[in-house]
């Protein structure tokens, strides 16, 4: 049995959603446990079945737009995210789920899971969807502004375990974010990484990837600081949806277009849903002592589920201690 | 009369699409006069109307692909493009457009037409597309990896100007791009840069734009450095490709998709031009003593005529004269 922490009152539609995204899990999947944390008797409205779910009640939620996570997440000890996160930590559950805030969760879990010994940051790391459908990692998105080489390499070689993993790539590829494909690109501390990642046994790298290849480049993972990674992130979302905005102003503007649009109706629903997923399943924290899966903010019960296959097969792989395993032979040297 | 200088010799297509552009410009514009530089024999082949337009013969031409532009522009003498950049130097022409290799017209550009006095970085700001078509200028997309934050500011405040009179916005508003909405996000170099914005008389700030916002965000402006600004330049290209490749895959995946194609084909011919149009017109080059113009690689003739336009434009509206009398403000406090 692999038992999961999914704190049910994370996200824009709490219970609502979680327990039922829960439910859908334990059907699913035969090897999950499930505990809920939040307010019993939201939960209870919507738990039809409690086969391999427990309910532990919490007092409080730690807000989505929570402004101080540390102070939160050091005050609200009776909140759904803290008891989930101490369930992790006293081994009750191997890995936990939420939709809820992500830097609470980043911090929270930092403070109270911690970080591997031999990782010294932190970082998410969503899938990104790729036009061969492929998908891949794309980090730091936004857990550390700046982030240093030797740091960044930690991290690069963890990404490399979870594409061996759980993304089952054979000899992962990694590549680093740039303005140009040549070496020599970008910032100082962006060659800096890249003679760290050339000169590295651990990992198959592959040189600079540029903005423009996000979508087509061969690389299974793709590196930057959490700042460039953020920018990367948030533009790809906002033009998939600027784009939605004016493909459907485009076919508005005449008869043609109306009459077309009839016909190719779930062809563009299949569009708009390629279009809108800006990231594939949960994002992964990774790092910390036990698996951390952040669920989109917007999650519906199917993402939920998603989010919780995703920490199962997570724990499955034994990631972290493959980590843990890589980052000795670097500690070594 | 406006006197362009035009490398007929730079971009993909040369003296093909460059000289038919300039007939173009010398059509329409009443008061514009064109020099073209480059290979005379090359440029005759298409050149079927003289009026206002001469040609200067030149032996050699810089590589769009050059690698080392600082030699490149202190060896080649007689290359169209340092010749094209000295006839302005020398005044017998106002701007120069070109759409050869950036990093050499950048360059070619600092060590022959030099910098303004009170400007200490030189930038380059192409106007990107809009939901609501009117377009915002993003500076810098790549002449300066990092920047310090008071010449980010000397920049804001000639995208200012050019806003002003060029884009004919009232009090343009200027936003600092980041990774979060809030006061306080971003690296320390971002927090320097909205406190100096935030407090000066001569820019109308309104505070962080989020990469998700760049095309639906209130600013006429968005500032940050030239890694961050190519990053997010690059990425809106790469994901209007793939967009636009999935509507593709989308529609052909069934018959239904295939008939309305036919109804709706002109919308969607509409809307790839809208993906394609990752920026308006040529990029413009901030921080010299004339105004500087480049087309894009790829332009065709009508790319090259709008570049010229801008030229003009730029030339007729005093830009840079006005710009050395708001940077004269920040000079004497």
């Amino acid at each position: 049995m692999i038992k999961i922490a999914l704190d049910a009152m994370g996200g824009d539609f709490g219970p609502e959603v979680t327990v039922l995204g829960a439910m859908a899990a334990v059907k699913e999947l035969s090897n999950v446990e499930i505990t809920l944390y939040g307010k019993e008797e939201e939960i209870l409205k919507y738990l039809t079945n409690n086969e391999r779910i427990k309910v532990v009640h919490c007092e409080s939620v730690i807000d989505m737009g929570e402004t101080d996570p540390i102070r939160a997440i050091r005050k609200e000890k009776d909140s759904s995210l803290v008891k989930a996160l101490e369930s992790v930590k006293n081994n009750e559950n191997q890995a936990i789920v939420s939709a809820g805030a992500t830097q609470a969760l980043v911090v929270g879990a930092h403070l109270i899971i911690r970080r591997m010994k031999n990782m010294h940051r932190v970082a998410l790391a969503p899938i990104m969807p790729t036009l061969d459908k492929r998908g891949l990692i794309l980090l730091d998105v936004g857990a550390n502004v700046e982030l240093r080489p030797e740091h960044l390499y930690e991290l690069a070689v963890y990404a490399t375990i979870v594409a061996k993993l759980y993304l089952k790539r054979e000899n992962p590829k990694v590549g680093l974010l740039n303005i140009g494909s040549e070496k020599g690109k970008g910032r100082e501390v962006d060659n800096e990484v890249y003679e760290l990642l050339e000169n590295s046994e651990l990992i198959n790298f592959i040189g600079n990837v540029e903005g423009v290849d996000i979508f087509t480049t061969e690389a299974d993972i793709v590196v930057t600081d959490g700042f460039s990674g953020n920018l990367v992130l948030k533009t790809i979302e906002g033009t998939a949806k600027a784009m939605g905005e004016m493909l459907k102003e485009e076919i508005a503007a005449s008869l043609g277009g109306k009459i077309g649009y009839l016909f190719m109706k779930k062809n563009l629903r299949n569009f708009k849903k390629r279009l809108s997923s800006s990231e594939v399943g949960g994002t992964l924290v990774y790092g910390l002592n036990s698996p951390v899966i952040k669920a989109h903010g917007s999650s519906d019960a199917r993402a939920i589920y998603n989010a919780i296959r995703q920490a199962v097969l997570f724990t499955e792989a034994n990631i972290i201690e493959n980590v843990n395993k890589e980052l000795e032979k670097i500690v070594q040297k």
